[in-house]
């Protein structure tokens, strides 16, 4: 038989990546049969930067599962976010920390959600709730996962909870919190070796409201000027990928982690949708969004509500 | 502010009535803001006998609920099984143990499910998980609904969490779990006054795979032969409900609790469906299924299969 696959969404970001190696960890301590992490895509700047200060493996690649293969979710549910074959899958866990949408299974399974900024916090908390000792190395990515999703604590995605899981995390892996968190979040900002085509689909997750089909993409960086000086590129390609994916908006946010708010810049049919949501005219196809940071919280749920 | 309302399925069994009380208490004791149980319909006399023993009041009728009501779904997820004006409803929590289905958020929320045989144990893992302790009287309906929905630790869906649950539950209720379950249960199978329209409503719930809309019910009984005494106006209740329903197939399980066994009865265009589900010839719109007493495990699976 199979092992069994823990995986997080497509483009994948640090928390997906390090809460399927969390998981796999816990899963393989708490069943008989072996769990093995996969990646559905390329690892960031920031992740690798994790990765490598606490020395642990980039987990493996997967392009698609077989019918009824075992897996494991991790911070997604959708379908349209999984790997390919997921409908066919069968669906053992899922731990997740987004709103629930397109997502189906034919039997009882475990679903363990929690409003809270990072996967990795309810992961935290399973180990606690099984009683199954952290290794300092993986209590390092996990926490390196929750600065990730929550900017170092500073987006109002973050909770009481995961504030206390990074302080745990910390003292388990060794780390100055913050002095390690800004280094790791500054390595993900480094773009210049991106091109613009990569750039827009580094953290980009597509949504389907009242059967419109868009794209929201977001890039940290420390200097939104210095992401601008290829805006013309960048439009080219976000305007390349919604045709290809027969998708009416794209919506890119260039966030500012040091001062935690956001450019956007927007192409596609549905820019009246953006208008509206955001209370804003974009000029040139962008707008600046004041203390605006969080995809999930401040940008999806708005743009749903107008769509 | 209006109160949390927390509630189970419609045509409420013993785990939905019991598992709304239980996490209302709990809720109240994790939150300053006040949380309500109420219940989606009639009590049956299993789960009545059980609040007169441990001395519990029955929850509040609940018809529908307002835009943004907020509320907590014990025992089931899907909208069709749920309050009306559920869609809108603003839903904090939800704690089940079946397959999801028919279920979305716009945002994020808690949701805990485990694939094991009852509601109240999930919710004694939540006692626990919070260090809340558990009065004996609301350990005691607790410990009710795992012995409904696990008849008594014999049904396939009964996992050894329920009955770790369910020994720590009648060790605080002070009462013998074997002693007082085979009691409830006897008292929730005395159908002697229930009108054959009622009796098919008990414990119903509709379904809907591949388009196809159908309805399975299950009656418990010491005595399969007494319940068919009716057999021909339970027959003509099933056809008059489908109609009014739109709905193809009604399966009816009366599962003798004592031998663990269903007689099923069925009626309407999709009959073939249960043949091909359960490799039997139906005679007289009845075959008889040795060992099968799950609805959730047993039979819904197998008919979506064949749908």
């Amino acid at each position: 038989m199979n092992d069994i696959l823990v995986f997080g969404h497509k483009n994948p970001d640090t928390d997906t990546i390090m809460s399927a190696i969390a998981m796999a960890n816990l899963q393989n301590k708490l069943d008989e049969k072996s769990a093995k992490c996969c990646r559905l895509g390329n690892i960031n700047k920031e992740t690798k930067y994790a990765l490598e200060y606490f020395k642990v493996d980039e987990p493996e690649l997967l392009e698609k599962v077989e019918e009824n293969q075992e897996v494991i979710l991790v911070d997604h549910n959708e379908f349209g976010q999984s790997v390919d074959g997921i409908e066919n899958a069968k669906i053992l866990k899922v731990i997740d920390h987004h709103k629930i949408s397109d997502f189906k299974t034919a039997e009882p399974l475990f679903y363990y959600a929690m409003p809270v900024g990072c996967t990795s916090t309810i992961i935290y908390d399973l180990y606690k709730m099984n009683n199954i000792e952290i290794e300092p190395k993986i209590a390092g990515i996990m926490l390196s996962a929750i600065i990730s999703d929550t900017l170092l604590f500073k987006s109002p995605t973050c909770t009481q909870k995961d504030v206390e899981a990074a302080k745990s995390l910390a003292k388990i892996a060794n780390v100055n919190e913050q002095e390690y968190g800004l280094d790791m979040l500054k390595a993900g900002t480094d773009l210049s070796d991106f091109l613009c085509s990569e750039l827009i689909n580094m953290d980009s997750k597509p949504f389907t409201t009242n059967g419109v089909k868009y794209q929201v993409a977001q890039v940290n960086t420390a200097s939104i000027e210095d992401v601008l000086k290829n805006k013309t590129e960048i439009e080219n390609e976000m305007k390349k990928f919604i045709q290809e994916n027969n998708e009416e908006l794209f919506l890119l946010l260039i966030t500012d982690i040091l001062e935690n708010n956001s450019q956007i810049i927007s192409v596609g049919t549905k820019q009246d949708v953006v208008e509206k949501a955001f209370n804003v005219k974009l000029e040139d196809n962008m707008a600046f969004l004041p203390g605006v940071v969080s995809r999930k919280k401040q940008v999806v749920p708005v743009l749903e509500k107008n769509m």
